[in-house]
């Protein structure tokens, strides 16, 4: 330690990474960051075709290997699934506002494609309540789902088909890097707040209103809730409670006996067995309890051709399209993320996206609305012991089995009974705990999560969500405008440097200023680092305490410091005429590799000159030191 | 060094910081970086108000010391820009469409408010050109200058109203971090493709048109010159080349020899003075000479009745207002702290603003446009060796006199000499050299540039701006969206560990990976950098060439960290689990204060454990080696 000046530990000067060199790692950091291609590395050039396209088609990878013990797991998960399908796909297709018909097409076509190009073992596809209502809201905008519904589903069939473009291309470019800004307090927040506006507007279903609000936010809602109170029926009432009590009963129960699981997963469909036989003999729809109403039997009808690109309309699919899209492959993304890591195993975001784009792509040339993968229906299969994608490709056959036998049956679902159902959904979606959590640890987390949920509550969906992402991205930029700058201290009985505010024990050297910046150093925080710099400068020099107000070196350790751009060389060079001007000389500390290489290229190296830059923070004191006591102490004179 | 772990050389867990000192810390750093009230405090209170009262008013420093001395130089320097004023006021009057003689008035008043409330000594106050050319293309689409140039001088002394609401607002709030967006790089297109599509604006004066187009790219402005060829004059382009020459010499003279800045100083007021007299005796406006016209004797009528605020032009002010005060409050504070720094002085970016705003909100009261602290002024002022604000006065005091008695005088002034005059401060704006060493050292920083450059020549100037400022925002957030990792060895002789990239001589150490992660941690960039992280434990595992493939423990070094957010700590969470699973324990070397506390709140200090957290990598290294040691070797069973 102590010979390391003398025997050559210094700075390495020597090799500059061409500009091609540089380039090709920036991006591969940025697009390829897991290293998509190392298994084809490295091997024979057929073996390594095999590999690129089992790459390229994950089903390749399980299927070979696929055996009865696998499918025994997956059938009965596959099963599950599908019971939970049917009433969660009618009630989201009633939250969309289309006939509850393309609720179940949706869980049909899209797991298979999901089975041959998911990533995810335990994923089950399927549609979300937040998409649905998102979908309704931006798409009503322009076209009345009551006036004019055959156009209305076009348009919804179009904003299926935009997200799938969109989920197609973010993947195929690798651009997974998007969904990272939306962060976590941003979809608590978000999501809270979704739940929310979704659980009032269950008050339709469950006071069995025909009328409502297109809205919404909470106000409009309760307006609109007590403008039609005249219309307020006991005998829905009644039902959704009894619903509503059963299917929170169950969720407990979850909770209590994990091993249970399975009795909250069929409790929907129980649910709308139920409800469907008390409306057949009670004559439901005469008695306050309206029902789904006629559903065809029959499998998906092709609809390529009714997707509709007329310039009137086409923004409203096309901005439905992206704020689902995004927001969809978020939660599709982290929730396969989620139970993949429970097992720790990985999947890969990008093939993801690919996988739910032409997944979406296909639904939407085949009558089904958006489709992701919805947390509820991911749980259930996990915890039934799904084993592989398999069970999605059940799920969809006993989805085809009752499209085209059992569909018509459950016309008599009482609205009611959907409302129930979406509500139980909604509430274990509000995570008050979390939200408590991000208030104890981090105030700004907080604000970005309450900004999009009293958005999404008090103004719309889209705004909650752009409010938020807009915080968290003033945030990201505040980190960078404000980089943390500490001086540094010796640790008695130590060579190690530490901020002196976090260890008071640390004390300074006399006649020498060690500041650590924070990073990156960039026109945005140039200024400011320029300031604070010269204030650490003044602060020190009017510093009474000081052994001596006689600062000759600052010293600036850079070892936190990952890039830097023009304008920040620039600083540098600045600042250092500045202190030069006061008599004191700049020392550079463990510049970083890419920081290194753009002040050899803008000679600031030359500038400076080589034995100013150290190595280490004992390094660079050592020398200064020596130089000091070399030099008359300016302030004996 | 040897002892220190015995010698409780330890993270320091014993004092969190409560939430309102980390408040007040932020916010002091994030708007009061320059310290601006620390010599008010240790102060008896009525010193410290007149001092308040000196910060408020800068003029107040000053003024008391002022001498005959100082005014010597002063005078010299006032007399000297006046004479600049003149002819520049015009000729940006010219562009920004409005009659001259606003231009003479926008040099008399605001000089006067920016000599009490402004920091800079050498600024010069008058009007820009590209504030005028942008003011000219917003306005311009709502109101035709040639058909009701009332309403549009109207909406431009709104313009310059807003300007001065806008900075004012952002000194008070101190909210100059905004103007900390604009990037050297961005500037340097900006000013580049402006100075471009100016000068061939001037093709109109220089070929004596007397039709153009209003639009403002190249391709517009090509099209039109030729378009109108048969209006060509060659008597004005002879008269144009020859003051071009002249003025072209005059630069060249300048850069030669220094000392003859005056010389360079004086020449737009000799091209306006020859080309009056040539106009006058030739009878110009016959010949194909066009003259700027008639010029009212007398001061600044009041215009504060004339600001409009109807309805239906409003926005377009607000938009010149916004679009133009940024960038002349950019420039002029920009230009005030270079020309400071030469004489090693600073400027106060915030009370600049401040300054800025009442000199403009002033200004759109007494018949002025837009004012800030143009270049080419500023620097001449300097040059003729200006030392305080007052020569903004006597600037003022001169313009105050030609307005009283000479301004009919300059009836006669050429066109084509005003527009020589634009032109040749045009080319000076075009940094060739600048814009080589961008592409020398930073190729992104190059990229921003030309997107301003060619946004603004081939688009318009607000959208070239707008797209390099997104660009620059967009570099920002890759920075923290993939924050550099590198994994670290042991320098050889030293206790020192480096990035093995950087520095190839350093050696892994067997069993141990310890990775070096840049900052800050948080939402952006938490997938990138747990998928990062397992990357380097695969590569190393994979790793032939490892010494043991036996990975034990993983040390990640948070130095450079600066802060953390909910979703880092969770992903450090996640982190561990998965690592946890492969046998690997973690460890976390030298967290900062901000990344400490939120670890200790998060209850991830407890979970990880205290003994888990280094205060060095010798530190942790030695107590992994040592741990190593005790457990039998995996590699050897």
């Amino acid at each position: 330690m102590e010979n390391s000046r003398e025997s050559e530990v210094t700075v390495n000067f020597s090799d500059r990474r061409n500009f091609a060199t540089v380039l090709r790692s920036d991006l591969k950091e940025t697009f390829f960051a897991d290293d998509p291609f190392q298994e084809f590395r490295n091997e024979p050039p057929k073996r390594r075709t095999i590999k690129i396209f089992q790459y390229c088609v994950p089903m390749l990878e399980w299927l070979p290997k696929y055996n009865f013990q696998f499918f025994r797991y997956d059938f009965l998960a596959g099963i599950t699934i599908a019971s939970l399908a049917i009433p969660q796909g009618i009630s989201y297709a009633k939250l969309a506002e289309i006939p509850p018909i393309i609720g179940l097409y949706s869980s049909f076509i899209p797991p298979f494609v999901y089975a041959v190009f998911g990533t995810s073992k335990y994923l089950a596809v399927g549609t979300i309540a937040a998409s649905s209502l998102l979908i309704a809201s931006t798409i009503k905008e322009k076209v009345s789902p009551d006036e004019d519904p055959t156009l209305y589903l076009n348009l919804v069939f179009t904003t299926a088909f935009c997200t799938g473009i969109l989920q197609t291309i973010l993947g195929v470019l690798r651009l997974g890097i998007l969904v990272d800004f939306l962060s976590h307090s941003t979809i608590t927040g978000f999501m809270g707040g979704t739940a929310t506006i979704i659980s009032l507007q269950q008050l339709k279903g469950f006071l069995g209103l025909k009328q409502f609000t297109t809205k919404t936010n909470v106000v409009s809602v309760l307006k609109a809730v007590f403008k039609f109170r005249h219309q307020w029926r006991w005998e829905s009432a009644l039902l959704g409670i009894i619903f509503l009590s059963f299917l929170l009963f169950t969720v407990q129960l979850r909770k209590k006996k994990p091993q249970l699981f399975w009795v909250s997963a069929v409790a929907p469909m129980v649910t709308v067995v139920i409800g469907c036989i008390i409306a057949y003999f009670a004559d439901g729809d005469k008695h306050g309890i309206h029902t789904v109403g006629p559903l065809k039997k029959g499998l998906n009808p092709i609809s390529i051709y009714d997707l509709n690109f007329n310039s009137a309309y086409i923004m409203a699919p096309i901005k439905a399209g992206l704020l689902t899209g995004i927001l969809a492959t978020t939660e599709g993304i982290a929730i396969g993320r989620s139970f993949a890591m429970k097992r720790n195993e990985q999947t890969d975001g990008n093939k993801e996206m690919i996988a739910f784009g032409l997944m979406n792509l296909v639904g939407s040339f085949t009558s089904c609305y958006l489709t992701t993968g919805p947390f509820s229906k991911t749980a259930v299969n996990f915890n039934a012991g799904a084993r592989t994608p398999m069970a999605n490709v059940v799920m969809a056959l006993c989805m085809m089995l009752i499209l085209l036998f059992l569909a018509p049956v459950f016309r008599y679902t009482p609205q009611v009974a959907l409302s129930a159902i979406i509500t139980v959904a909604m509430l274990g979606l509000i995570k008050y705990d979390e939200v408590y959590h991000l208030y104890k640890v981090d105030k700004f987390d907080f604000c970005i999560c309450m900004a999009a949920f009293l958005g999404v509550i008090f103004i719309t969906m889209d705004m909650g969500l752009m409010i938020s992402v807009c915080l968290s991205i003033v945030r990201a930029l505040l980190y960078v405008a404000r980089p943390a700058t500490c001086k540094l201290g010796n640790i008695p009985n130590s060579a190690l440097y530490r901020d002196v505010e976090q260890y008071p024990a640390a004390s300074g050297v006399p006649g020498i200023i060690v500041l650590q910046l924070g990073s990156p150093i960039y026109f945005a925080n140039c200024i400011y680092l320029k300031e604070r710099i010269m204030r650490w400068v003044r602060d020190e020099q009017g510093n009474p305490n000081s052994k001596t107000a006689d600062i000759e070196h600052v010293l600036l350790d850079l070892g936190g410091v990952t890039t830097i751009d023009m304008t920040g060389i620039e600083t540098l060079v600045e600042i250092r005429r500045n202190i030069l001007a006061k008599g004191i000389k700049m020392g550079i500390i463990n510049p970083r590799i890419n920081v290194l290489e753009k002040m050899m290229l803008s000679k600031f190296v030359d500038l400076i000159g080589k034995e100013s830059i150290f190595l280490s923070v004992e390094d660079a004191v050592k020398t200064c030191q020596f130089s000091l006591n070399q030099s008359p102490q300016k302030g004996d004179s």
